[in-house]
């Protein structure tokens, strides 16, 4: 699998690029960014997967995540994927960012015309890991995965959906319960169709009440969150979590938004709380 | 002075907010952005100035300088203005980034058609300062000073002109002669005429010759820089502070470029630098 450095640029010790590779999965270009801390030459560093929110590209939490600092001194690398295909053969909806291009959902699609491009799960738990493998120094048996909102939600479902393949798991203000939030829905019956077990192996939630499990969680969320009662139902994660026994930590921020300002506050600390497990 | 909010947003325990005024200095709206970290009720804060290099606006530093930790550890107000006026009404060269609007340079210019609007020097020396000395819980006794390229110079070029105002100056890669270099020279001697004495009151190098005196200086040049050869010319300040007496610490970081990945891995070290100017 070939890879095309777009930029690369010298960043806390480390090395900040952003790639380029023709995706099997979702059948065009497709753009990530990763970020290499320093490291003594020959060494294999643990993974950190960031998984983006609605209308992000890999961009957004590479400019505003302030991930870099954290990762250098835990000795970890970041990982950022695009939020879905992009092209001009890439079905979209131009006008909804709920749907289509950086409306992903992390759902490998079913539904015409959506199946083409739109394996974003297979591409970020399959092929975007095999490529990571064999062009960056990585230890792929120490994962763990993280992610905002619509890649909160991304985040849990691939810790769901893929037993002891990541260490950790945590997410700041997650999409819990997507086939029942008003702002997901609708494109999970697009990409899914209104088949309820279909969308059900793809929510965090229902995959939690069907018998999923994942170790330690850390949720952030902000109490001023515009989407708190939209959708994000984080008290519904809580009931579940407690239900099976997973032990969730969830922490309400006062007076926190959805925005990376708010993100970038609790960075650091989910970068440690995963570097702890992946280095255990 | 009337000052418009456009957004807050909480972050790192504080609040960061971009606001908008109509300036008299500029003689058009001007936007700002300023990080006021958490503190007691009643206390005022010291106050550090960071002014933005070609192209840049207000934004550029506040998602991607990575200053708001540091900020808060602190307890510092970060103001980031604007680089230039802006506006339908203002003179303007679109096809040149390095004249017009997003190219200030800091200077007041008195040559038609510029006059009228680029009054930069004074609007951030002057009249930005009294609008935050009134909106803000600010300490103006306290005042340091630092910014990036064309604002590096900015900043240089400010606490060169005001002795006593600011307690520290520092900058990342700046533009330490502008009269000479090729991105700024034009610019200069369109803004303030061929005259040479007034090119030498809006230039670090000259002013220094001149005999204007700063205490302590703290810079950082990235020796992967693409502008490093064509005008930054580090060499010329380090040259000028010698000979001045000026105690100038001037650290060439390897293989670091003129990006925010460069500023921000840096951004927390002047903080601190001027902080502990500032609570001296």
């Amino acid at each position: 699998m070939t890879l095309e450095t777009k930029s690369t640029a010298k960043s806390f010790g480390g090395v900040q690029g952003v790639y380029t590779h023709q995706s099997a999965a979702c059948a065009c270009a497709m753009t990530f960014a990763v970020f290499v801390p320093p490291h003594a030459p020959g060494t294999r560093l643990p993974v950190l997967w960031y998984l983006s929110g609605l209308t992000c590209t890999h961009a957004n939490v590479m400019e505003k995540g302030e991930y870099r600092k954290a990762a250098a001194e835990h000795g970890v690398i970041i990982v950022c994927p695009d939020t879905s295909p992009r092209g001009e053969s890439v079905a979209d909806v131009p006008d909804n960012w709920k749907m289509g291009c950086g409306a992903g959902f992390y759902v490998d699609a079913t539904e015409t015309p959506w199946a083409r491009n739109y394996q974003m799960f297979s591409y970020v738990t399959q092929e975007l890991p095999a490529l990571v493998a064999q062009h960056f120094p990585a230890d792929m048996t120490r994962q763990s995965i993280f992610g905002h909102s619509m890649g909160g939600h991304g985040a849990l479902v691939a810790a769901l959906r893929n037993p002891g393949r990541y260490r950790s798991v945590s997410a700041f203000a997650p999409i819990t319960h997507p086939m029942l939030a008003d702002w997901s829905a609708p494109a999970l019956s697009a990409y899914l169709g209104t088949d309820e077990k279909a969308q059900r192996a793809f929510d965090t939630v229902a995959l939690i009440e069907d018998g999923a499990r994942v170790g330690a969680l850390l949720v952030d969320q902000g109490t001023a969150d515009p989407f708190l009662k939209d959708g994000l139902k984080p008290e519904l994660l809580d009931t579940a979590c407690k239900k099976a026994g997973i032990p969730l930590t969830l922490r309400m921020q006062e007076g926190y938004d959805h925005s990376y300002f708010f993100i970038s506050t609790f960075m650091a600390e989910h970068i440690g709380w995963h570097a702890a497990r992946l280095k255990a």
